[in-house]
Order: structure tokens, then C-alpha cells, then sequence
């Protein structure tokens, strides 16, 4: 059963589920966006990953979601369980915790310990004008699809760290130090209809925003945005999944209606980022990737 | 290593850490109040624990410190780590949360599932006026000390259950089931001038309204409120320790000035709730137990 038919199924009783935050209003104006996400060693992260990347990529993947909505990080608390008190361990995590914290302004401002598996629970929250939230409820038919950076390196780095081979800095870089795209998102407000993080791999994030949409996509396989070392891979083994439906990579995924596409030129720009149009949104509901003659298995959290 | 150490050591960079629930200002009339509380299997309940009762009990610990601060329950935050998908527990833990969560009118707007482990974090955020908060800094010496309800039911259940014995469905219920004192803390606002929830244990959690307050404490040991059962177990073992450093309990321990004495006793009338004075605030420093020849080791989270 893949996590998303288990929140619908068992835990979806109020209205807020369903995006990558949970948006509440708190006056006529403005709206708290907050988000939740688990890291467990051995499932989100290698045993031999330091305390150091750790709690980078436990922070910077709560204010990943915070980015996909168009929120502005205000504060945080923190769930850590830990087999036992490791100072030098403890020492790492909290230093890489609070200089990522310092850099994005967000404050830590609760937490519990507990004795049990490494594991550390985040929740972030965040907050956004009315009406202006990135939701992915907003994709029209004719908007194009872009996505940041480049795709598939942090899966690339994970299989070859599970064959027992050391990924180059590049890839451990997306792997364990995934950069929140939170300035990016803030230009994206008033320009981009809908967006998401791209966590649980392209295909199966950008679906979200069809099915929330009512809408389709259709994907050129050959616009998709790579780094030499996964173009080097596909072209190798044409295994397109390690990019279409690899997890992990933090990105934004976004569409942006044609009045708007100008501004998107301006942001890549003034930012110094990559953003790719990926495909066109169609009528016709459904994910087409052109190019593409086999299946990919999506990320499933079980 | 006490929790406390650790969190003020390597955790304490921002304000806001330090009570119950961290504080944040949203207008000028209210604050948002949020907690967060992990329960681990083995570690805060047994395996045995029915699905029912753990979501319960997830759910009430955060409960109860909203409940410490005076706040009225909002919205919640999931993230559920389960060893597999098995549909019968989940079928019991979403019920009972949902059943827990109308009960105090407090929303599930998101959450996170991972594989690993069986561990429940909830993220849990109320709302309280401004200036109205039931801190633990505010008590003056002249103050007696309350608390709600009885001491040290569910650190016999949780000790007899380790001796492989079968609790009472009296102490079972103060264990798995424990009342969020979400309504008496309503009426506490402008009453109490302290607050804590004993999820410690009285001595190590009423400490903490002491060294915050910067005050002492006179606590007399035979004005403890004990039920029929931990009354029978200390006349039998002497062993105070029960009472006064058993955790879980999450009675409300708070601090009233003489002039609002009266207000207590129509309260606890009101609810139908017991509510015993057990000492007084004083000048100097530090917790007297009066009538205690033994110390008595507190909750250690590690």
C-alpha cells in the first residue's frame, strides 16, 4: 500500500491533507502553512551518514515542503530519538541544525527526546498570504511545466551507495545537502498557478498536481534537465526512471500559464538557477512522457 | 543524562523552549501555542498496548500540555512509523484518535508515514490570549500549590505491569486513558497564576515551575491526593517514590494566590473534579517534602 491511499484511507477526517502543507488562516489576511516529515536511519538515510547531514537534510526537507507551498519559514519544533546520548554525535547535529535554521530564519522552538531507533520527526511551519499559497490545485490546460535544478541525482547516489560505491561530491551533495528552494518559491508567488517538491520522485509528484487539477501533462523525455553524471547513466543503461520517479531530489515542480512565462526567464536570472519547461499541461487527464517505452516503479513509503 | 540537560545543552538557541508549549505572537490579542511528544514502543508503552489506546494516549500527552498552557486544542500533526501496513491496528488507532480529536475539537490537517519501528509523534498547536498563558515563571511565594486528580496510578500500572502482573482497570485507565485537563485549564485562566502538566513526575515537573518562578517550595507528603490503590501500595512498601516521581500521570500541578482560593473550590465543583492543595510557594529555594526520609529518583528520558 503506497502512503498516500494510507493517509486517504485511515487518517484523512478534515479538510487540509493533501498538499504539501496543511494551510490554516489566522485572520483575514495571512495563513500558517505546516508540514511534517519522519527521517528513520536505514530507510530515509545510510547508517555511515553523519550527524552533520543528517539533521541538514531533516530540516531542509520540511522547508522543501514549506517552498512548494510559497511559504516563508517562521518556526519549527523537533521529535529526536536517539539509541543513546552520543555528545560528539549531538554536537554535529545541532550545529549543522541551527546553521541551516539561521540561514533560512526559522526558529527552533520546541522539542522531545526520546530512547529508541534513530529517527527525528520535524515539523515546520510556515506562514502565507490568503489567496497566494502555491497549491496544486491551480494547473490550467495550455501552462508549461517546469522543474528546478536537475533530476535524479540524489536516487543516483543512493543506488550506487547501495552497490557499495562512493558517489562523487556532485551527487552526495543532492543526496545529503538538498538546498530548500524557498527564494525560489517566493519569486514563483503570483507567477507559477500550482507547484510541488519533487520528494517522492517527478512522476509521481507532478500526478498529484493532475489529479488535484483535473488535468493532464504531457512530458518530453528529452527536455528533462540532467546532470552529466545521470545523462552519463541513462545513456549507459536508458533507465529514464533514475530521473522520472527517483525520489529525493527536493526540487520544484511548477506550471506557469504562457502570460507568465517572461517572469520565469527573469527569475532563472536573477537567482542563478536552472528552470527547465519539462511539458505542456493537456486536457486529456493522464501523464504522457514522450519518448518514454517502459514503466517506472514510483517511490512507496511502504 | 536528563532530557533537560540535553535540550538546554545542545537545543536551546532560540526563545520559547522552556515550558509546555512554545509561544508565538500571531496578532496583538493571541498567541499560537504548539508541543510535540513522541511515544516509542517498549519505551513509553508496552507491546501489548492495544492500537486504541496508543492513538489515544499519543494524542492526550499533547492534549495535556496544551491543556499546561491554558490554550484551547486547534490542530494536529501525524507522523506514524509503523513496522508494515496492518489494517485492523490502523482501522483501531484512526478511530480512536478521531474519536479523541472530536472530543476536544482539535483538527488533523496533515501528517507522515515512514516504515521502521513502531513510534508516534504528534505535533499538537492551540491557541491562547495574549498575557493569559499559564506559564510556569508566575508564582509568588504565599501561593498554594494544587494539583488535579490523583498521583501515581499509572507508574504502579506501568510497575506492576513489568512485575508481569495485571493492573486494575482503575490504574489500566490512568495509564492508557489518561484526561487531557483541557477544561479545568479553561477555567484556571486568570486563576492560576503557574501551570505545569506532571507527565515527569510531581517532583521533577513541579521543580521546573520553581526554578522558572525562581522560588521554593513546602510540600506536605500526607496532603498528597492518592487513590484507594497507591494509598494501599505506600502503606504497605513506604514507597513515596510512587507519588511523587512516577511520570505519566498528566494531572495539572498549578499555583494560586490566596485570593483566588475560593475560585478553586467552584471549579472543582463545577467539573466534578478533585483539586487538593498539597503545599505552599516560599522564599527559599528548592522542593521540602515534609515528612520524606528518602530521596526518590526521577523520569530519565535517557
Amino acid at each position: 500500500m503506497d502512503e498516500f491511499s494510507l493517509i486517504n484511507k485511515y487518517f484523512d477526517w478534515d479538510q487540509g491533507i493533501g498538499d504539501d502543507c496543511a494551510l490554516m488562516s489566522i485572520d483575514n489576511g495571512r495563513q500558517l502553512a505546516t508540514t511534517v516529515d519522519t527521517l528513520i536511519e536505514g530507510v530515509h538515510f545510510p547508517t555511515e551518514t553523519s550527524a552533520q547531514d543528517i539533521a541538514y537534510k531533516a530540516l531542509a526537507v520540511n522547508l522543501s515542503d514549506l517552498a512548494a507551498m510559497g511559504a516563508t519559514p517562521l518556526y519549527f519544533t523537533l521529535a529526536l530519538t536517539l539509541p543513546s546520548v552520543d555528545k560528539k554525535w549531538l554536537e554535529g547535529f545541532s550545529e549543522s541544525l541551527k546553521a541551516l535554521a539561521k540561514q533560512y530564519n526559522i526558529s527552533l522552538v520546541g522539542g522531545d527526546t526520546s530512547k529508541g531507533s534513530l529517527s527525528i520527526t520535524i515539523n515546520a511551519t510556515g506562514i502565507v498570504k490568503k489567496t497566494q499559497a502555491l497549491l496544486r490545485s491551480g494547473a490550467q490546460v495550455g501552462d508549461s511545466v517546469f522543474v528546478s535544478n536537475t533530476l535524479g541525482d540524489a536516487t543516483l547516489a543512493w543506488q550506487q551507495i547501495q552497490n557499495q560505491q562512493t558517489p562523487s561530491i556532485a551527487l552526495l551533495k543532492q543526496f545529503n545537502r538538498p538546498e530548500p528552494r524557498i527564494k525560489l518559491a517566493q519569486r514563483l508567488l503570483g507567477v507559477a498557478n500550482s507547484c510541488i517538491d519533487i520528494s517522492d520522485g517527478l512522476k509521481q509528484d507532478l500526478s498529484h498536481i493532475l489529479s488535484r487539477s483535473k488535468v493532464g501533462v504531457s512530458i518530453d523525455l528529452e527536455a528533462l534537465p540532467l546532470s552529466s553524471e545521470v545523462a552519463q547513466y541513462i545513456a549507459n543503461t536508458q533507465d529514464w526512471c533514475v530521473a522520472l520517479a527517483g525520489g529525493d531530489d527536493y526540487e520544484l515542480c511548477f506550471t506557469v500559464p504562457n502570460t507568465h512565462i517572461d517572469s520565469v526567464k527573469s527569475i532563472a536570472k536573477d537567482l542563478d538557477i536552472k528552470l527547465t519547461k519539462i511539458g505542456v499541461i493537456v486536457e486529456k487527464q493522464g501523464l504522457e512522457i514522450k519518448g518514454l517505452n517502459k514503466t517506472c516503479k514510483s517511490y512507496q513509503h511502504f
